[in-house]
């Protein structure tokens, strides 16, 4: 019995346009495998998108914006008012991600969950207000699993709203001053993992703010103890937008739509909804590994390789979006170079 | 006193135009340095152009193909006949790199400096005959010393026409079977190596192959055994393309373009023209970490970190195509992004 939207199947994979992938893949004018990675993404592709001569376009971004109470405790390089104040930016145009989708020609749209100091309403911003951020995590849950369901259906409506402008890929990207906190520690409890192994600097952490960052997830899983499921842990530990995310991801899964899940934060909401429902992962390509240390082990507990390894630690989805043109000429060079026999070219020896 | 052109000054490094960028980093909506690799390529690439607001456009893309008379020895899994079917391929827009120089709107120029099969005259390849091929490293030196020079000239006019064409990135890109048996066979000379750290399976060999490559190139290198310089080296055991993608990089560095070095066999050109002449180290970027084993030991002795890494082992400046999206969005992002000032929002912590 169905009790979570969530739980409903995933969207099934074409094995024949994976099949037909990799035999025309065989016949192109380059030897097997020789562009590596790049060839491997193409029968993946093929079979997502159920179509052997596959496309990424048009690419959909919905950045998730939330602030996190655990913020009190000290844990940002930054004050919470930004999270608020780049919900202008990511609209007017002059946030990383706002100038990568111009480049990319995606359509970006900005949600913003709910953040501490009021902003708005922005013309361009969804503003949901699920709250005045979360709660502090260290006190007490996150929000109340009414609210964490709210958070994940607002993130499943943005791919609603995808899929109704026809898109092929789905990047999730997040804001919310403090959620490398909120993301490790529930990467701590999801991976039954020390915090050391996964706290790291954020977005400019010195030695002792990490150490101390560390201090507060460890106070929290105290707080928390117990053997809850992954929706227990997302509603105590998880912020606004990873619970966004999770459901962003689920429902790419389920309406077919490809996803390029960014860094730490973004990795953190995909093991989340792998657990929630496992088919979803083979939905999920990973843009790049973080400088964030607890990233890799995220990656690993998701057995996934990531395109790009560039030290990059910004999130708002800027990392998946970096990674587009990857995508975009994988497809190209399968869909557009010439086989053997259309060249008049000898073949590799048998 | 000056003997050749390349001996003449590289192109000065403009150190106002690094701190310029540097500056304006410091004061974009993103913590510093936030997006790792992506951020750091920005200064240098202001340095180079002397511009604080640094573009990589126009790119050019020059295929360099020449064959290889150790081909006899049976070191590649292809015949030595698609080095010449691959031209029509390049300029009829089925290969590889044609994919990505029209995705990446660059511009495209073929060179056959001289292949083993007559092909041609092919309108859009610039045939310069050099020989059938190079004469076989394991019986004699691969060519003349006239020869190697106008092969560097070669690269050198392709610079200059790059240039002509206002040409802001230049990749070399290069085709010709067998010579990932001549570009590790000039690598073992060079870093005093021995071929079985540097020979690998190239466009397809199984171990016995790849063994039977290394014992081809040690033949080689008892025979030229000896005190050579560089350009010794080059004319004993290079490729006609590997000495024309010397000449280019070393005229890259002269002529002020940026360089974005492909592969293996490019890696070992670039060593070629940083050691014929260090100050141009500079100018090269290295797009990607390729399949080829030799591959890490001429990054390690390059001192080059290269931006991708997607086991890519095909050549013909596809790997550096795939890199180009990299410099333009790091480029973008820091032309184009809003400052803290300029949106209002609260900085980092002092």
């Amino acid at each position: 019995m169905i009790e979570h939207w969530w739980q409903a199947s995933c969207r099934g994979l074409d094995e024949r346009a994976r099949q037909a992938a990799l035999a025309r893949d065989a016949q192109l004018t380059k030897p097997s495998g020789a562009l590596g990675r790049v060839d491997a993404l193409v029968p993946q592709l093929a079979a997502l998108r159920s179509d052997g001569h596959p496309s990424v376009d048009p690419v959909w971004i919905s950045i998730f914006a939330g602030d996190h109470g655990v913020a009190a405790e000290g844990i940002s390089a930054f004050p919470q008012s930004v999270t608020g104040q780049m919900l202008g930016n990511f609209i007017n145009g002059g946030a990383a991600i706002s100038v990568l989708a111009r480049q990319l020609g995606a359509t970006l749209e900005v949600v913003d969950l709910g953040t501490a100091s009021p902003v708005g309403p922005l013309s361009g911003v969804r503003h949901l207000a699920l709250g005045a951020g979360t709660a502090n995590f260290v006190e007490g849950p996150a929000m109340s699993m009414d609210i964490c369901l709210q958070a994940m259906q607002a993130g499943r409506d943005s791919v609603l709203r995808a899929q109704a402008g026809q898109a092929a890929l789905f990047i999730g990207g997040e804001m919310g001053i403090g959620n490398t906190t909120t993301a490790a520690a529930l990467a701590c409890a999801l991976l039954e993992c020390d915090p050391h192994y996964l706290a790291g600097p954020g977005t400019g952490l010195n030695a002792s703010g990490v150490a101390h960052k560390c201090a507060v997830i460890e106070r929290a899983l105290a707080l928390h103890a117990g053997n809850h499921d992954t929706l227990g842990w997302m509603q105590r530990l998880g912020g606004f937008e990873l619970a966004a995310l999770t459901g962003a991801y689920l429902a790419c899964a389920q309406q077919g739509i490809v996803v390029l899940v960014d860094g730490f934060i973004c990795g953190v909401a995909a093991l989340c909804a792998v657990r929630l429902n496992p088919a979803c992962r083979d939905w999920l390509l990973f843009a790049h590994r973080s400088a964030e240390p607890g990233h890799q082990a995220v990656l690993e507990a998701l057995n996934a390789q990531p395109l790009l390894d560039l030290g990059l630690r910004l999130g708002e989805g800027s990392g998946a979006a970096l990674a587009v043109p990857l995508l975009r000429m994988a497809c190209a060079l399968h869909n557009d170079m010439a086989t053997f026999a259309e060249a008049a070219i000898a073949g590799q020896d048998a």
